[in-house]
């Protein structure tokens, strides 16, 4: 057999065979003495939980107890889904609990028929399951004035991406039938914030839908539990959790979300409300900020690229501060509106340097820089940033936040 | 707006606006009072669990409490990925509680240079993600001599699909050399049983590789934390948890494991060892045995259809008990080796009939039938049973597994 050596381990990596003697490796087959039985199967045991030496976990907080949420430890994810326990999580007034024997969902105004839906007969239509990335609008405001999160979770950990399945919302407008000139959908979720959002007509008729599950099973309280609007690409509060209502206008609703919390101000005393995309987007998780690297060697670069307006067609590395740039590998399958986790080799020379990703998606727009970002947005349009992210690697392999 | 109506609720649905007269949804918009907060946010919940009124369950059990495992409820599955808390799991010896740091995995045989790695050692090497079904070989051996399980989970539930993340075999191998003239590896995990399997060289340099992650996060203790072999598309106990050790040799090892529990009964009294692949199968998991249809109306069926030597080509449908099929529709994305979801419209009428899948794969492959299956295999040729499943539905809905 043909032999083609890469040496990943030649320099810099722990080897814990430095130890023992080779020949000892080959003549002891077994080194490790074989275990006794394990854990006996409980079978009143029916869901598995996590390692209790898997302590990775979501950096959860709120200023008042119920309007805030949670960060994705980014840092610590591999592949392209998100854990939907560590699913991040944003909240305008905590989380209810829902008996979903009890939840309702009307849908009413410009419809032939209005109607009220339990969570028994939307089970019973026509479904779709898809994976879509889901990103706060406010995902790095705090790294607007400068590079302020130690890690990747802090920085960018409010986006996460599932397999999502439920009702598409053109099937059930469909159902009850649209009439006279509907532009607008009002989304109302059942928090106690009552969280509500105007969608537009064209989106509802496309690709929105109303999940109930999400990788695999039923959604967790945080998502939405028992039904939450999917509103694929869009910023994330638009995809309303716990939703109730559902109703077709013909203009936006101009709700107190949209009037403030989620409206972007701009240069010249401009409001622009209605962001709907999250633009393209891409981040180095592996190695950043917080991490430290263990001398010269091989480090392979992972990291996670998406955006909101369709497909990522590359994510380019550069490991010299943006002078030079290569293309990372893509981990398939590379879906629209949806996380796509890159690869890149890389051998540390040793010496201080910086590491950064940018993302091109197939409408053919790329990632920006932070100073084109300002130009764009001015010095208070904090949301909605999308800009390059900047790891410092040290001498000493440390890995800071800088820009 | 034009208006294509659909009325899947027009016969047979539960409406629950039956109770209300239409212009009084119209005129009360909002219909549920408004909620309080909700539950506080607790920053100490670091993880998100299910909402209590989810109860989806393993069926899990063991007759001595070492051998045995859980069965997937595939009948509340949805999309194409398993949680990892759902996973179906069989063991030889129990679960062993393994600190990673302390993990080792030995590569020796014939390669240039034998090795330990640890853990961190193999985080450090190029990272694979990809989707792939596991599926026990006795995935409905029960099922064999007769209609036996009650409910798909009984009847399929040893099978499952996650996305998992690790390193290619190939990778390692090409980092320590392989010499002479390699024809397998043999794989043995750590685990009281000390389960061992020969895996043909070809199948670890083509796309067999070591993970550590399940969907996006580290493996679960039952899935072989922190180190299991992927080989994808081979029969489930192939994908060796708890790895420890990997030598490479010229001839398989004939272990017990592989002359014994998975060697197959064939006609003439011979015996099939090393059945790899996993055959094409399909299911329909809605409505499936122990479910009742609510009257005639509209269903929507959806099931998974999945092919260890490929990629699934098309599902059928037949709602006449074979006489005709129909194409199902495919959710993408449509993998290699991986479960894909399949769903198909159908109005039911009301009178009895019996409802069933086939799938076929891209090497032309079709699932067989029973009858088809007895005449390969024998009558004690019960593994690697990948026949069709007939759903029987009586006039009064109620679902049941039948030949």
């Amino acid at each position: 057999m043909k032999t083609n050596r890469r040496h990943f381990m030649k320099a810099g990596m722990a080897m814990s065979t430095a130890l023992l003697a080779d020949s000892a490796l080959a003549q002891d087959t077994t080194l490790i003495p074989s275990r006794g039985p394990g854990e006996m199967i409980d079978s009143s045991v029916t869901y598995a939980d996590r390692s209790p030496f898997v302590k990775d976990a979501k950096m959860r907080g709120s200023a008042n107890g119920l309007s805030g949420g949670g960060f994705t430890p980014l840092q610590h994810s591999r592949g392209m889904v998100t854990p939907s326990g560590l699913h991040f999580e944003v909240h305008h007034s905590g989380v209810p609990e829902i008996d979903p024997s009890e939840h309702k969902l009307l849908i009413h105004g410009l419809v032939d028929d209005e109607k009220i839906f339990t969570m028994e007969d939307l089970l019973r239509f026509p479904s779709v399951s898809h994976f879509h990335f889901l990103e706060c609008a406010g995902n790095g405001m705090g790294e607007w004035m400068g590079p302020r999160g130690k890690t990747v979770q802090q920085t960018h950990g409010l986006t996460s991406c599932s397999e999502w399945t439920g009702v598409p919302l053109k099937v059930l407008l469909n159902e009850l039938g649209v009439r006279g000139d509907p532009k607008w959908l009002l989304a109302e979720g059942d928090d106690g914030a009552r969280m509500t959002r105007s969608i537009p007509i064209w989106k509802a008729m496309d690709d929105a839908f109303l999940a109930y599950a999400q990788n695999g099973e039923f959604l967790r309280p945080e998502q939405g539990f028992p039904l939450r609007l999917i509103v694929p690409g869009f910023e994330g509060n638009m995809n309303v959790k716990w939703i109730r209502r559902l109703e077709v206008g013909d203009k936006p609703w101009w709700t107190h979300h949209e009037n403030t919390e989620y409206a972007d101000p701009r240069p010249k005393d401009e409001i622009r409300a209605f962001s709907f995309y999250m633009e393209a987007r891409s981040v180095i998780t592996s190695p950043s900020g917080g991490m430290k690297l263990n001398g010269p060697g091989f480090y392979e670069i992972s990291g996670l690229g998406w955006s909101g307006a369709g497909t990522v067609s590359k994510v380019e590395i550069s490991t010299d501060d943006g002078k030079t740039w290569q293309g990372a590998s893509l981990q398939g399958p590379v879906l629209p509106k949806c996380h796509t986790r890159f690869t890149h080799p890389w051998r540390w020379d040793g010496k201080e340097t910086t590491i950064l990703s940018r993302c091109t998606d197939d409408t053919g727009y790329t990632q920006p820089t932070y100073d084109e970002m300002y130009k764009l947005q001015g010095p208070i349009g904090m949301m909605h940033n999308n800009a390059i992210q900047k790891w410092h690697v040290a001498q000493d392999g440390e890995i800071t936040n800088v820009r």
